[in-house]
């Protein structure tokens, strides 16, 4: 078999994995393609919830054709005993011949031990094809293993000139209904949706995935200090239809925790930083602990700019409309605190092209790992 | 002859035509093709400086082969007697037998006259072929018709937030060399530059087309109310090179006046609006009497506000890059005084893209005449 044909299967395998993103968290979004003779005979990916596996979906469709076949799969199978037996047992006990694999699982639980456990079965395992692309796909979960916190993209809905709403805080609607329809799109890629309080007083937003058939609703969390989120709203009124959790100080009134906890909300206390919000890098460790791996930032200006002094934006997003609000408006991102260029915040861009009138920019973290270790 | 030769041959004479922008003020930038049995014998366009127009130069390109073949043009020819005999003259001296025009010349000297010489003299005229496209790129020629003044076209170099520059002024290089690049292609193609008296003295910029080859500098205006523009700086410096023109209010000292003569700039009084810089609208009715139909102002933030709230902005340019710099930031346009979003200045997409690391978004006046009377 030919590396085209390795990177062909692995590509699908990709796509699969792909699909479950916004669906699967805590666990990754695998993609699993089992080839024998040249024929696909089996391909899974991590189902809704996080369970079961790609690769023992895969060996169900396959059934006797998984014996001497080659399986691609997105991320190393897992080694540990579970609520499963770990998916290295099952490719052993299904007699594959070869394991194409992109990347290592760095959780502590695997970390090579299941490469090294097919190896000793007599597998040929191969590792680390097309791993510039699985790390860019599989970068909530990684990042939540090896930094303790979620990835997260901020989202901006912009006027040409920066602007995310009128002096008077009127926002509905700076951009038009192609780019609304995109971030819904947008959302269901995402583990969580998260505002900062401002933007839950200002707007009383649903934060829902709406018009795209979505049948998980992503977690909406809102960075409110004190508390302070309208209690009789829509958002605080759907919480017990879709998560909704509450990062707050600890100085908060009970009359609005207690209301909050009986609407169903979750309330996690987080420190508050010295500028006076939320704390940026701590709100998003407790939402790694929570099992998050990916959170879609929408604001407003102030959460963006204590999530970019803080340098944990890992993609940029940017939507801009052809009207001029002018430097009353409201800024996209508050204060940042630069002296001089040199120290912004910098990101590259990833994509940009219009979308119905509005022009839609993606930019990821000059830094970003897609070109990791073992990268193309 | 099919209709699809018709729109070839005028798609060419457009193109042609367009090589003139920023070259030909206060003339139009015109395309001429002269085709003969299916061959083209003759091409002219506007020569630098206006003259000779297009049509005598495709004539005498076309020589004896112009007796009997088809004239395609992208304004209709003229009819007035000035420093050369009229262009319709020309065609029927030259025994053409048929003039496709693209748009009717609304100049009060032609205005449907060359038109009618020429089909007086039994030539075939036909008018309107690709008229929306002829009128977009005649788009600073027909406003200075019309209306008295150029064309605007407002380019900002913006962070992604919709800064120019830092809290501190820094704004040398928000966007890379590649954006750069393009912005002196943009001001080749326009007959002045413009910029309000801030950025003046916190850049002293050149405001020249460089790395381009270019034959003719723009213009370069500075809108200054008080004529207060870095005397010993490089663009005061360079104005016997290339042409400064100052336009200022009736209150400016004696000392810079004298000096900016001595230097070889030109002053143009204009008066001051309440709001307390240059009047927006009689500046470019100003600009509009001197001679220039393209208009390509750069900033800074006041100047960009004058100009909208004006509606003056015909073309509408943002490059915007990938770097936050927060609300400390100088905004990209200053305060318009908006109350409701249905009152802010909007304009339709008409081109997106990357240039180099940046995102390049066009604009344009969403009422913009492209689509005008004789439109397809």
């Amino acid at each position: 078999m030919s590396g085209m044909d390795d990177r062909r299967y692995m590509a699908l395998a990709l796509s699969l994995g792909a699909r479950g993103l916004g669906q699967v968290w805590p666990n990754p979004a695998v993609g699993c393609v089992i080839v024998k003779d040249g024929r696909i005979v089996g391909r899974g990916r991590t189902a809704p919830g996080g369970r079961p596996h790609a690769e023992p979906q895969a060996l169900a469709q396959a059934g006797d054709a998984a014996r001497g076949a080659t399986v691609y799969v997105t991320l190393e199978p897992c080694a540990h005993y579970g609520k499963t037996p770990p998916c290295s047992q099952a490719l052993i006990d299904a007699g594959v011949a070869r394991v194409v694999s992109a990347l290592e699982d760095p959780d502590p639980r695997v970390a090579g031990g299941g490469h090294a456990m097919l190896r000793a079965a007599g597998i040929q395992v191969e590792t680390g094809l097309m791993a510039g692309a699985a790390r860019a796909a599989q970068i909530g979960f990684l990042t939540r293993i090896e930094q303790g916190r979620p990835m997260v993209t901020l989202k901006l809905a912009n006027s040409f000139d920066g602007r995310i709403a009128t002096a008077a805080g009127e926002s509905q609607w700076i951009t038009g209904p192609a780019a609304r329809r995109m971030v819904h799109a947008m959302r269901m890629r995402h583990d969580a949706v998260l505002v900062g309080g401002g933007t839950a007083r200002a707007d009383d937003p649903m934060l829902t995935v709406r018009g795209m058939g979505a049948t998980q609703q992503p977690v909406r969390v809102v960075a409110t200090r004190r508390l302070d989120v309208p209690l009789d709203g829509q958002l605080v009124g759907s919480a017990r239809e879709v998560p909704l959790w509450l990062a707050h100080g600890s100085r908060v009134s009970k009359t609005p925790r207690e209301a909050l906890l009986a609407a169903g909300a979750k309330l996690i206390e987080v420190p508050v930083s010295p500028g006076g919000g939320v704390d940026a890098p701590a709100l998003l460790q407790a939402l790694g602990a929570e099992g998050l791996t990916r959170v879609f930032c929408e604001g407003g200006g102030a959460l963006a700019a204590a999530l970019l002094q803080a340098d944990l934006v890992d993609e940029l997003i940017g939507f801009t409309a052809g009207v001029a609000l002018g430097a009353e408006g409201r800024p996209a991102i508050g204060a940042l605190g630069i002296d001089a260029l040199s120290e912004a915040p910098r990101f590259e861009l990833a994509d940009t092209r219009a979308v119905g009138g509005d022009v839609m920019h993606v930019w990821r973290r000059a830094s970003a790992p897609q070109m990791g270790a073992a990268g193309q």
